[in-house]
């Protein structure tokens, strides 16, 4: 690994809010099921659970996707919610990730712990090693776990929620329990990062999916302190990209939570997001997922609207809203890393 | 009826902005599954289209509801997608709303149509008659109707939606498709909410449930104009309630849209909510609704929160920031109607 080549890499540049040939793209979800050779590899075993703990395969499909696609930064394939495992969760994906012993009464503490080494989840770790290995030396690795509010809905809820209803009575119910559960999430967090950093991702993001159903004051009393406690341990060691969905009220407070990165979704403008949180962190955003299944034309537009409202400043890195769909074209997503590249020149 | 007494009640006066005895209090969906009252009555048809369709027990809940809780407006029992059915599209309840025929190319407008008569909906007229005889006279009757987008995503999605792929889609890639269709949708509900007026609504709200799945941008350019003309038409007869829900970014836009009331979800802070749509405007609004299955402390001191928000202005109408849980306890919600009404005194 070549550690000068990384740090002078447009990705990195941008993490830091520095001027590069272009603008750095990556996709979220891009090693995922609209491309043919993911579903080919896909294939070859049961579940993504398996495909999450067969390293030689996941850092396939990791490698391949930013191969083919032409990236600037390859993520590591994995999940959010197998990290609950080890804590004493039961999990199995049929095919959607189910939880089924999900906690939720303060007696329920008795049973989760938190982890308390990397190789609890020796696979992702492993993963991550694969991969470095056969990334080029100008390709950063990010790595990823969910945010702490995402990771205890999923565990609290047992799988997806519209409401979270089961989530939110906790935290109003009964707010020691849930900060008792929280901070074994974080503690499980902050090591789960650390392995993926030391087994060679240069950088990691959080991803708080479910977030944006909080108000801006039940996030600031019962999730900012625990995101900020990953945060400020992760970024002793390499930069986090802090990434919440659904709710661009709660990005003053994303901001305070850190990161030198904030994500943003497609739900406000890049412009205003950019603003709210400042222009001295960078930001990664924002098409509309949707755009992709517009004509390229019409694609153009768009790609040039998001790195237009960057109005020329570096520390803008290019991605979707949220995750790219599954039955994408993989040409369009070809097609708009170019655009990018092109339109981002400087 | 006495126009006075309405005119004068506790929740037209927060609608203009006038001070009142206390804050007026409805609730989202009041007349809906947690009510046991409401179970008697739709226990005896075999959907909730039946139900809206037989307008003597459409009253019968409208009003039941209205008395149990003690809140200061009904809300007429009607649903946003069988405004469709007229236009032309098929629509079962099984038992959640589905079209059978989505929209969505440009060629599939030779089938649609925009209602020309409230007659078309006769039944929702006949309901409003019937509940406006039977409630007091100082409790307006609220009319509604989905916004131009959410009934838009209905038709085209055919039912509910994730990522919203067909309707952004159409929108993309075919404009001139999409402002035909929802030009056609704008005409119908201008008829069907004047209907409601006439018939006897006191004020309108148009719901959209689906908006926030919107970039500013794109409500801008593709939503916006749409939603302003039905609410021009509107307001120069009753009072229009403009609600969104899903993501605070679009206020601003909201507001620009129009409406004498903003309704707010609970994704922002109501301080901030008002500050960003402006205090010449009302704003509804906004306790989670996940509160509600809080102990009473619990609730007490989160409803206090939204109405301190106020900061004492008048202008506000108290609600949930999206409806009431299904499995709601009904005793719960009675408590809020009498806490709010006892905190907002002045």
């Amino acid at each position: 690994m070549n550690d000068k080549r990384l740090h002078d890499s447009r990705f990195m540049k941008a993490v830091r809010c520095e001027p590069s040939d272009t603008t750095p793209v990556w996709i979220m979800r891009q090693a995922g099921r609209y491309l043919p050779e993911y579903m080919e590899v896909r294939s070859k075993v049961s579940s993504v659970l398996e495909l999450c703990r067969r390293s030689d395969l996941a850092a396939e499909v990791t490698v391949s996707a930013q191969q083919i696609l032409g990236v600037d930064a390859a993520i590591l394939f994995a999940d959010l919610p197998p990290l609950l495992i080890p804590m004493g969760f039961e999990l199995t994906y049929e095919p959607g990730p189910t939880i089924h012993n999900p906690l939720r009464l303060g007696d329920d503490l008795g049973r989760i712990r938190a982890i308390e080494s990397a190789d609890e989840m020796a696979e992702v770790m492993e993963t991550a090693r694969l991969v470095r290995k056969e990334l080029a030396d100008d390709i950063p690795l990010i790595g990823f776990a969910g945010a702490p509010f995402t990771l205890a809905s999923y565990a609290i809820e047992g799988g997806g929620s519209r409401d979270f209803k089961h989530t939110k009575t906790l935290m109003y119910a009964d707010p020691g329990a849930w900060n008792a559960f929280i901070e074994r999430v974080v503690k499980s967090l902050i090591i789960y990062l650390r392995g993926q950093i030391t087994a060679g991702c240069q950088v990691v993001q959080l991803f708080d999916s479910w977030g944006g159903c909080l108000s801006p004051g039940d996030y600031r009393q019962f999730v900012m302190p625990h995101t900020q406690r990953v945060i400020r341990a992760i970024e002793q060691d390499v930069p986090v990209i802090n990434f919440l969905t659904g709710n661009p009220a709660l990005l003053p407070l994303l901001r305070e939570a850190g990161g030198q990165v904030i994500g943003l979704d497609w739900r406000v403008d890049l412009k205003d997001g950019w603003k709210t949180v400042g222009h001295d962190v960078a930001v990664q955003g924002n098409l509309d997922p949707v755009s992709l299944f517009a004509d390229l034309e019409t694609l153009r537009k768009r790609t040039r609207d998001v790195i237009d409202a960057t109005e020329g400043r570096p520390g803008h890195i290019f991605n979707l809203g949220h995750g790219v769909m599954p039955d994408m074209k993989p040409e369009n997503v070809k097609a708009l890393v170019e655009m990018v590249h092109e339109m981002g020149q400087r």
